[in-house]
């Protein structure tokens, strides 16, 4: 292979545009008769509404339409539509506080907001559960009252005799651990254009990481054929799996827009996005784990209850790739997962970077740490006693065809000094030390029974290369990695390919970028189709030269007949190829990566994941005793990539996703009262800034056995999965204190503090 | 074949938004910042430009940049390079009224009028010449002073010995014809928005007939790489030609851009259109024909001077086209072909529908009938004898592999009643009927040694279709032809196919729509990608279907099993494939046509043409002697198609042609005083309104032997090409006087009469 572009930390080719502000991102567009659609959303966590009188809005000069329940489609909708339980503006009932209700179009923003605030509704108020447990007593308040209880879905899964093993093993820890609702604080807030054209079609500009199955999913809802739709990406300011679900402002911009003849956009304000745009799904885990005296993990039993909010949206598919990571990290021949999602009267949950694994492995990799310490052992002996690289099959089932675990941990420690920092003598501060282990999918899952993508590339008269991939760049750079791709396949510069995308008319089907599929998935159909593109172009180069096709070496826009030392430009080449023959050079590329052989979604469970990523991270604390602030000092994060495509790329993400480990670690947590979100702007709800974040060292382990672009694996969320962990494991070596929920506040260090001293 | 689409009358695929308006033409496009161009024309035939003063435009508020020949890129261009002849901007010599001076960016139309009204400019006057014999004549003022005569390119094709023949034959008639400058008159006059990026990519959105070679032309005039340019094709508003060549607008408005950095479009006025927008070449034909007693026609000598204008654009290109249709209309054992093009001081020629037969079938087919005439025999009989359908070689090398020449002269002079009209004693009215033959390329030429194009075609997950093709549509429908080949290949309906074009950075490299090339050569390559796309449909129905997949039928987008009665949505079909498991599905094509082995670009002559289409049209006039006006009655067209695609688009193509011919024939030139046109608007330049049009009786004839998608040919520009010459021929058989010029205007008409009394 050459190694012209693969694996350089070349340069995003979206840098200048973002740089520049040339970037058009959904609020940027301007178009002829452009009205703007404002939703009025409910103050109530629970209540009917009685009535609503739009009269009052309807007269006030510039509003062109006000609309409620009676003016969308009836019915209930979800992502996966055998759990609809959601409409397009609540009729009878709201459920959370900021439930949809009603919308205007109108044709500036201050009398969009005017006529919203005219909109008179008579609610009555109904008992509204906000807590999981309390949501499951008897006599609950339903938060949907057509259902028995508020316990939505439920997953269980049993490998082996866990309660054989737990009575039978040496050592056994048990706890129960909470992680709390996050928001994604995408800097773009979720919003959409939609408009009609003359030919009855419905054109959305949206920033949705699915283009495709938004598309199928505002086809359903509007009950229009799916061609009559069509989406386009603009520029994308971070989706973290918030944008992976159709937002419910898309089917109702689309109504306003059918009612007015205009096209109509509406955006999340800010507290919007953090009050109905959904959240990290809150998890309480109650966990146990057993091991033998050599230090063996034989039992893992877990119960979890995640918090749904008012509706479904992805909660079932959390949870259950949370049970698939959970039978995967170590192989563990006793195991057993039941969980349930329950509906409470709050902003619901969804995807989010990590999707179910970060909560799980807080749970997780902090009891390994209690358990070292029950046993008496260090906590990085445990996990390399325990290290998953048999390459074999888990217990669960989980195939394990490429591992770099062992590598990680060693790498992570010897760079982070362990041995070292562990045997310190104390010199007063309130230092500490952690590590934790991570595993998450590297290429999307088969969750549809399949996974798959397709890409078409054509060369220009001048061998520059369109490539048009469904691969979604929605910040994370995969606009570069595909270029990459087809660039080192192809021979040619990274300047020379221009990458269309981003347009469901223009684009193959595809499920979209999320669970770090893009790389793996796209980035396969990329290759293979500019290896097909790269055929055509020796083909045309052995007829100019005279030689065998075999015998052509592309590299770095220069042809050559192996063994002679005469280059040519690859213009010329192509140049003569079309210009002079009229030979088009283009290529195709599918890839299909389906269950293996037997399985069914329903049994597939971890056999759903194609190829998985491991990785560890190591990180220094301090604790300052007089405020309770837990300092990250410094993270070394060992990742696998299987292959890197773009190194700077690989630990920007990285990096990104260490920031929101260290977030959902020590700050982000949405705080309710009575289900009233308090922080709703960044001021209240903090993120980490420059001067939270530590020093990171990042170190990309390459690893081999992964059937990725190049043997290359998805490396979007896996960096955010063991931050907290660590982070909870290395404030116990600071303080000898245990957290056991997220996130760890100052306050409930100087609490803890106080009690140990 | 199943024929449930081709052949079919089927709407236009873009019929709704041209009905309705929604159509955006590039007048109509918007952007942020868009400035306004206007180009300050020479109003000299002819001058050296002492200097220019530019600083009151400067001065002038909202004017943002005015540039002359100093600031654009130097040298020559032309649209074969090796003719270049042309500057951006003139900076020595204006060569004809009209020629670009000077031009301004500002804010709005007035601004930018009144600034190139303050541009001063001190012209030295030059002698003129107007007159191709004048530009000829020693001494001559010259055009190009750096050139030794006004003669631009001449051309000589020889087959047999005309000599000896003229000498040996039994009748030979000579003579002398002239045509005169006819105007495109497309209802868009040409025009262009140009835009850098922040990627130092140049944008340009104009409605180019040849999005891909007016790239290259283009970057090779500003001096920068093809890669960095992009033609986006908005709706065109026709075509016929004139916006084949790239106009120096597209330069110009580039070069205001970069000074501004802004975008900034430039629009012809309807009077540009007239005096700058270039016309058919002039032709001059001195012409003689010999046949033996047998009717055989044996020789044919032609001396053609065409008046270039002042610039070469397409004038040799032309003069080729005519010297090979010359030598394949009949097969003539002698043939002598002549020509040159002649600089004069006057608006240029460029394309024209037709591209040089019009002319040249206007003197061959009138002297035809002049031969009939002195042979006295019946002129239909003589070009029966003489129908060319041996499917055979012609002496001048044409391959004709289809004909149905002799059933066009057939069902033409059927349907016009050609016995009784011709018999009919006189009742008074100055009533007559003539015919003439035509033959044209039906599928462009391979003037570059191939001619090729290239598709690709993607199925949502709904089945509905994308099809990316270069087919160009000016308005000539050929979207809606491509869309019905993948539509009949596929065996989908014709509203399930979005066709995406346009954009030379969507489609593949493609010479464009002239030449009567899209539906040959851009089907050709539709119907192989439709049908890899079909292969890939079939393989997923045989999976679905337990069956083989050579049993697979897909029709009006059913699908079944042959020989089961049980038939399938489409839908079904893909939704399983694409949702179930995973295969997207796709297709490419391509279609190269080269010139036959052992022949070059100089040598291959007629066997440029991949395919021929002949042509009958038969009609009947009256002549008002009081007025001289020549009315139209009836006009029968007999055109092969080979296979209709649509039967409504190929009457309308043939439809238009006529009216096109009509013009050419009876009403259009451009009148010009000293090389100033002096009819520069509708009111003054008179085209065929539907007052003017005759009833018209189109006969589609199907023929075999063409390689085209389903056996089709292109019908863009035959039905122009025998109009004048069987109007001429009509005249004649009305009063007896023969016109060996056009447009036969009602004062040479008048004339004539007052001669024949």
């Amino acid at each position: 292979m050459s190694t012209c572009i693969i694996g350089k930390g070349l340069p995003r080719v979206d840098a200048v545009p973002k740089v520049t502000g040339a970037a058009q991102y959904t609020v940027d567009l301007k178009m002829p008769g452009l009205l703007v659609g404002k939703i009025l959303r409910s103050p109530h966590a629970h209540a009917r509404i009685k009535s609503i009188d739009t009269s009052a809005a309807e007269q006030l000069k510039g509003v062109l339409a006000v609309i409620t329940a009676k003016d969308v489609p009836d019915g209930l909708f979800s992502f996966y539509q055998w759990l609809a339980d959601k409409n397009i503006l609540c009729g009878e009932t709201v459920r959370y506080i900021g439930d949809e209700v009603a919308a205007v179009a109108a044709v500036d923003d201050d009398t969009a907001e005017e006529a919203v605030s005219l909109i008179k509704v008579d609610y009555e108020l109904l008992p509204a559960v906000f807590d999981v447990h309390a949501a499951l007593e008897p006599g609950a308040p339903l938060v949907h009252d057509d259902k028995e209880s508020n316990s939505t879905w439920s997953v269980e899964r049993l490998f082996g005799d866990p309660d054989k093993a737990l009575a039978e093993c040496d050592f056994v820890v048990e706890g129960t651990y909470v992680t709390h609702a996050q928001a994604h604080t995408c800097l773009e807030t979720s919003n959409c254009i939609a408009k009609w054209d003359e030919k009855d079609r419905l054109t959305i500009w949206t920033n949705a990481q699915a283009p495709h199955t938004q598309r199928q999913e505002v086809a359903r809802i509007l009950g229009i054929p799916r061609r009559n739709v069509r989406v386009i990406n603009s520029y994308m300011g971070g989706g973290f799996g918030s944008k992976l679900v159709m937002d419910v402002k898309l089917p109702i911009a689309s109504v306003l827009s059918r009612l007015t003849g205009r096209p109509v956009r509406i955006v999340n304000t800010r507290s919007e996005e953090f009050t109905t745009g959904k959240t990290r799904y809150p998890y309480t885990m109650s966990l146990k784990t057993g091991a033998m005296k050599d230090g063996r993990i034989v039992v893992r039993d877990l119960t979890v209850i995640g918090d749904a909010g008012a509706y479904h949206d992805k909660g079932p598919a959390t949870i259950n790739f949370s049970s698939m990571m959970f039978g995967t990290l170590y192989d563990v021949p006793n195991i057993r997962f039941q969980a349930q999602m329950v509906y409470t009267n709050k902003e619901m949950g969804t995807a989010f970077r990590g999707f179910g694994n970060p909560q799980l492995t807080f749970a997780t990799e902090s009891q390994l740490d209690e358990l070292a310490h029950k046993m008496g052992i260090d906590p990085l002996d445990l996990r390399l006693r325990n290290s998953n690289c048999s390459m074999g099959t888990t217990s669960c089932g989980a195939e394990i065809c490429g591992c770099a675990m062992t590598e990680c941990m060693e790498a992570a420690s010897e760079a982070i000094e362990w041995s070292q920092k562990k045997a310190r003598p104390s010199d007063g501060t309130l230092r500490g030390v952690g590590l934790a282990n991570m595993v998450h999918t590297g290429g999307g899952g088969r969750f549809y029974g399949y996974n798959s993508a397709e890409a078409f590339i054509k060369l220009s008269d001048e061998g520059t290369v369109t490539l048009i991939t469904s691969a979604l760049d929605m910040g994370q750079g995969s606009h570069t990695t595909m270029a990459q791709i087809a660039a080192e396949e192809l021979g040619v510069s990274l300047s020379d390919i221009n990458v269309l995308s981003h347009d469901t008319e223009l684009t193959p089907y595809d499920l979209g970028s999320w669970g770090s599929r893009a790389t793996f998935m796209d980035g396969n159909a990329v290759q293979a189709a500019a290896r097909d593109a790269r055929a055509a172009l020796a083909e045309a180069a052995a007829e100019m030269l005279e030689a065998d096709p075999a015998d052509i070496v592309i590299e770095e826009s220069k042809v050559w007949v192996k063994g002679s030392s005469e280059k040519h430009d690859l213009f010329e080449i192509v140049d003569h190829a079309v210009n002079a023959h009229g030979i088009p050079i283009s290529g195709t590329g599918q890839f299909v990566d389906k269950l293996p052989e037997g399985y069914t979604i329903p049994t597939a469970f971890a056999k759903n994941i194609p190829c998985f990523s491991f990785g560890t991270q190591a990180v220094e604390v301090e604790v300052d005793p007089e405020t309770g602030q837990v300092r990250v000092l410094r993270v070394v994060a060992a990742h696998e990539t299987g292959t890197t495509i773009n190194q700077t790329m690989s630990e920007g993400q990285i990096e990104g996703s260490i920031a929101q480990g260290i977030g959902f670690a020590l700050m982000e947590r949405l705080v309710r009262q009575e289900g009233k979100v308090q922080n709703d702007r960044f001021l209240d709800y903090k993120i980490p800034n420059i001067g939270d974040m530590p020093e990171i060292e990042t170190i990309l382990v390459e690893s081999v056995g992964t059937k990725g672009p190049f043997g290359a694996k998805g490396i979007g969320e896996p960096g955010l999965v063991p931050t907290a962990p660590a982070i909870a494991n290395a404030v116990f070596d600071a303080i000898g204190v245990r957290f056991h929920e997220l996130p760890i506040t100052r306050d409930m260090v100087l609490e803890a503090l106080k009690e140990t001293r």
